[in-house]
């Protein structure tokens, strides 16, 4: 074919194209309307987020390396007005998303709902500090590997997807939409380790290596508790409702006591219970309760 | 040892070892001689063609905001058009690296031929957003924790991983060099979920959490299939050709027939074919064919 | 509540956690001390060392395009000199974050052995690069997928994370502290991959997708070993000393001796050996030593 | 000194030097309180909006160089898109930072005003795409040194100080606050060209180079005027009112009327008028009106 | 008006705007049909390579800090190739925007003319770099401000003027269309210096200050010329061809030849020749022949 | 040619001119040797300081938006730290530049010095900000077309150009080499305005419009003063010594006393003085002393 025939005929496809792309019954099912103009959620600005709170949190670690008890209030300070006014901007948007499957017809109360719950978060990061530093200590008594609290904080996944979770939990918590699991999909996007924002996870939770571990929506674990890669606390099943629907929101995950340990690539489905100072062994498939201070072992 | 001398040392290492690095002997088995001056395809572009993609496909949700039944003609022009261009390029780099192996004089062609591939691909979108569309439903279907069909789009790493791989297959099936591993790898990294671009998967299709999941070169899925996290669909063995290499191309992967559900970690390996509407456990390690309907349970 | 009322009281939030923030007690363990003024090991930059490494290694591929005998001294010496500048400083910010532990009065010194540390790493390029030529033959031989040598450096997931694997090891093989564990999270989190550098692995080295495959920090492997995803060389337990923490350092990972396959997620613990020309199946769960050339299969 | 001294006494001067900054009596005069939250309009999203504005009057020159008849809707629609966000939200600082001034208690009705304003500044690019067309003519004709239309539209910085002032002075006639100043300041700085955005000029309005011209706020140009670099159109003076502050809005520049030439560094100062078809020689300087037809030359 | 009925008439304004903006006899003087879909020269791009060519012609000054006679030959061959590549790119787009007026059918030989004339060019380097040593030396001896070659070098805006203008002239001796005059824009707009490419200009030339100089296309500068800021050596008028347009390419700009000075602001227009060693006092207006060794002062 | 023969004498050019550039004696004259590795300073990195000096001067107009009587403390105090960090290391290269020049063996006070310098310059910013809004308000009272200082403070090029002045002048009186001549020189390319840091310029200093201003090394200039664009203060000639150089540091501009205003394109050299409450025309060329009160105008 001759070079202009070849122009010719691509610039014919690409307008065909663009022709049935741009018909209603073509995308009208992977379409949003933004209620009120408002964009998605924007997920490098909660990337952004995440590493201003890293920043507030682990003072020194990351961000200005010349924190010193002299200036540290002002370096948090300007961070936790950084967070605040672009946690706010986020929030409504998730909020205004929600609008649109309420099929609302105003969200004029959402900017200040958004300013509030944003603060209302920020509120809670002493107490995330805290949690998270019983989670360092944890992995360095358990990890002959670990030669400081520092290079736990400042390398090991399992920390960053923890510290996610922490953060994540908090705004499901105040009933914040869609930016709680954003934030967790960066943490399984960067690490492999998969924290639903709405499990409950206690003090002292360790995890090694992590890769591949899910922890499902309706988990309860205890403190304490150390969890190898590849490990799922998943759902067995679920039931379905009249219409053949899943039923959202019913408790359907693990529940694993204060001082487990569970081994690399265990998978431990349905509402059962891990009980307290049990060890599993890897690669074990398990679907009923576990009795307090149980060995389970694959190979017996 | 002086600060002067330890800038000559140095400086004496670096040029020492810069020379060693230059010799052909050194080189000559990791390097690439480009074909006429081409470059090796760049992954950067090809995370922005994707990206692009993802805005035409999924209107509203990625890239602007404000896109209506008025102006979404205008998108879709605009993006097709950006599309087609980036990508031209990026197949004029994949077929010219295919030419350094088959030592051709010229690439001439080359120029028009990724011009029409692109345009070619380009007119199968609507049939790639159809697609997608089944595999979001499935999803939403399938999960208790979704809320929306939107959350699926707009935040499950298993929507990006598939997207990825129906971009790739039709890029494959154009007989695209290298541009749709590359694809495929951009999602493998992101979300840990493997797909070779030369699987065949039906519709309806769903993958829940998705890490360690691995779909082989000559998988066949049927439609409405589910799988979880940590499944592989591999080889077993390959046969080798006379000199003892691998005989490049033979079916060597498992058929999954439809609504089959393969639980987390579960193996399966070979030619061997799953039947429709069968459940298997998770954990299993699987070598044999399956009989539709069957419940496979690692336990029993 | 007031538009007013609102901004008062979030101001008022803000402040508080603010100075709650900076309150020593809430900071001290999760916070480090700068020793003079230098600050964290910068993963940005690590990340543009190790792409400029693997422009030095595999000349075509990466970096520029057109290099040929004329002009690759050129080439080499430039990216040389960027290097060693780059590596020296982050080398020196390891060395500083161990100085805090060390507490030592002053690490004039660090200047100088960093870059004679810098220099050491350069003088051992030859080599990587000669060990990661076995590697990318040993995975276009083991793969009936791969269609030419250039496609597995450019695109497979194993050979970036083996080649931050072999770089990492090297350097802490100098005692380099920090920066090599950072280097291998960086492969772990882009490939799914976690090789601790201080595993000592042979020539000829295959991973085969990768996702989850963990490799501890004592673990030696010999030369023309495959692993496939998911597969871990970890350890079973380890000894406590009179405090009860974890003895660092003591081997307690497996022995992998030559031309061994491990299949997808099998589980290896503890100070074992697997015998030569073994092969073990895929979701196993090995705790003992395996004789040389045994056939170990998950459902037998 | 001793190091450590140092770092003390400098850590000393930074923490008093905050504390005397943050007394109100000494930012009271240098500060703006933005009302609404509202920030300053910013630089770098005008520098954008006339970048795009750019495109959408010279297609092919600026923006995609693919653009032609099927496709020239979609480029043109996306941008004014884009425009018309970008600049309400530009507007809409501007208005509210005259909001301060007034000192309103709420700027409800901004937002819809800045969109509206936008809207009408978007309907006016025929016109200005229609003026600037001439500029372009008669610049072509009057430099022997102009090759193409092109080349004075692509790389000549008159028509680029020309361009920012058409689309400046519409803005203002709109009566939008601060952002036409903003506009014709980049060019200011770019070309050295200061026209301000009140002037009233006509078509076929040429500069040759340029650098160090200045045209006053209630200057009046005829059609078909040309002046060279360093030109001054100013004010000779102004009235004072009573508390001795200058008036502000009174005529004070000059008028020039139709197929005027003034050479290189003229000064021409106060409400005067050059009448139509006069020639200004250069350096001279000007302060009473010139009749029509006048060669006025320096050194007679 | 309601909120919704702003949105609906805005979205009405857009569409009409883009609709008349589209129509052919909006655009079709201000719009340029790419050849064979080669764009505009990108001036970004021309940025870069007038960087470059810095950092080779001044090493240590521009670019990397620790070049050294062992490694000078690595660094200048690296900037030689990235010159090369980049430059060739734009010399083609300029050659095509060029045949574009000569309506050519084809441009297939202009790739190959524009890799020669880009070599061509670098050829010259050693030749620029020469003559802009003189200048540096001219300035430093004529400023008494000055402290030390470096300081002219590294900050004086007249050598980066000048830089441009060497580049310029040379590549306008090899007749590249449109990227002369790109370059030495950017300098104008950097520096206010306006230097026409198309200037002969000897060694040993200064300027001081420097904005506001305009230097016109047929000008000829003997050895050792000094000139302010605010200079003119301009064209006094031009001839006219039959069709009253002007005739391109005849000289009209002055002649200055060596070792003349001449102050801030002064005019000097037409084809006169300012005779060797003579003095020119500010703000002077000048357009006839000055012989040698003349004082001109304004104040006699 | 052919397309081989040309890629080849392409390839000789380049290797041929890199040669000749990498001989000593080419580059000789224009080459650096930075002193201990320490390069030149950046401009980039000193407009990112001057940028954040604008902020602590201005705040609200600059930087954050939000600040307010409760946290201006943290904005300043974050930003003064960061200034001190990046002025600090551009100090310390100005230094070691300096150290060449004077061939020092070593700089190792340099570092401390450049700490407690740049300290000594931050004590200087209240002093800074009370003079810049001086001239603030100098610059609103005398221009009709200024709406309020906030228009004056973000608008106009004039302040800009002080604001960076004021700076390097105080870093002038610290004795730091290079460094103040840098700053202004970024102001010169920004506005046309061309103030030696050396100046002395009382209170109440305004510049209207001001492309082409030149204020010399050794001007004093008292308050109240004002100039227009083009005016030059320069000096008319200068003393030689013995060896016919400059002799550097004559006073040898001019003197201009309180309440004076300069109207445009005015040339006044030389070390004469103008005295108080004088006005001079535009245009003008002044080389000798005129009384206070004086009128000078050019028509007379």
């Amino acid at each position: 074919m001759e070079n202009k025939e070849v122009k010719e005929s691509v610039s014919d496809i690409l307008l065909k194209t663009t022709s049935k792309l741009a018909q209603p019954e073509s995308y009208e099912t992977v379409y949003t309307i933004p209620l009120h103009g408002m964009p998605m959620p924007d997920s490098e600005v909660l990337v952004e987020i995440v590493n201003t709170l890293r920043q507030i949190i682990f003072p020194g670690y990351f961000g200005t390396s010349n924190v010193n008890a002299g200036n540290i209030s002002f370096y948090t300070g300007v961070n936790i007005d950084k967070v605040h006014k672009l946690l706010s901007e986020q929030i409504l948007r998730g909020l205004c998303f929600d609008c649109i499957k309420e099929n609302k017809n105003s969200c004029k109360d959402c900017e200040n709902n958004a300013e509030i719950l944003s603060a209302k978060f920020i509120s809670l990061l002493p107490e995330i500090r805290e949690r998270l530093s019983t989670d360092v200590k944890a992995m360095y008594d358990g990890d002959p590997a670990a030669k400081s609290f520092g290079e736990i904080i400042y390398c090991y996944p399992a920390i960053r997807a923890i510290t996610n979770y922490r953060i994540a939990h908090e705004l499901l918590q105040l009933e914040v939409p869609l930016i709680p699991r954003i934030i967790s999909e960066l943490a399984h996007s960067e690490t492999g380790i998969d924290i639903h924002p709405g499990a409950n996870i206690g003090n002292y939770f360790a995890i090694d290596h992590g890769t591949g571990v899910v922890i499902g929506e309706t988990c309860v674990i205890g403190n304490n508790v150390k969890i190898y890669q590849g490990v799922t606390l998943g759902a067995k099943s679920f039931p379905l409702d009249e219409n053949g629907n899943p039923i959202k929101g019913i408790p359907r995950h693990p529940i694993v006591e204060d001082n487990v340990v569970i081994y690399a690539e265990a998978t431990i489905l349905g509402r059962i219970c891990i009980g307290a100072n049990s060890i599993i062994g890897g690669n074990m498939w398990i679907t009923d309760n576990v009795a307090p201070n149980s060995r389970m072992n694959p190979n017996r």
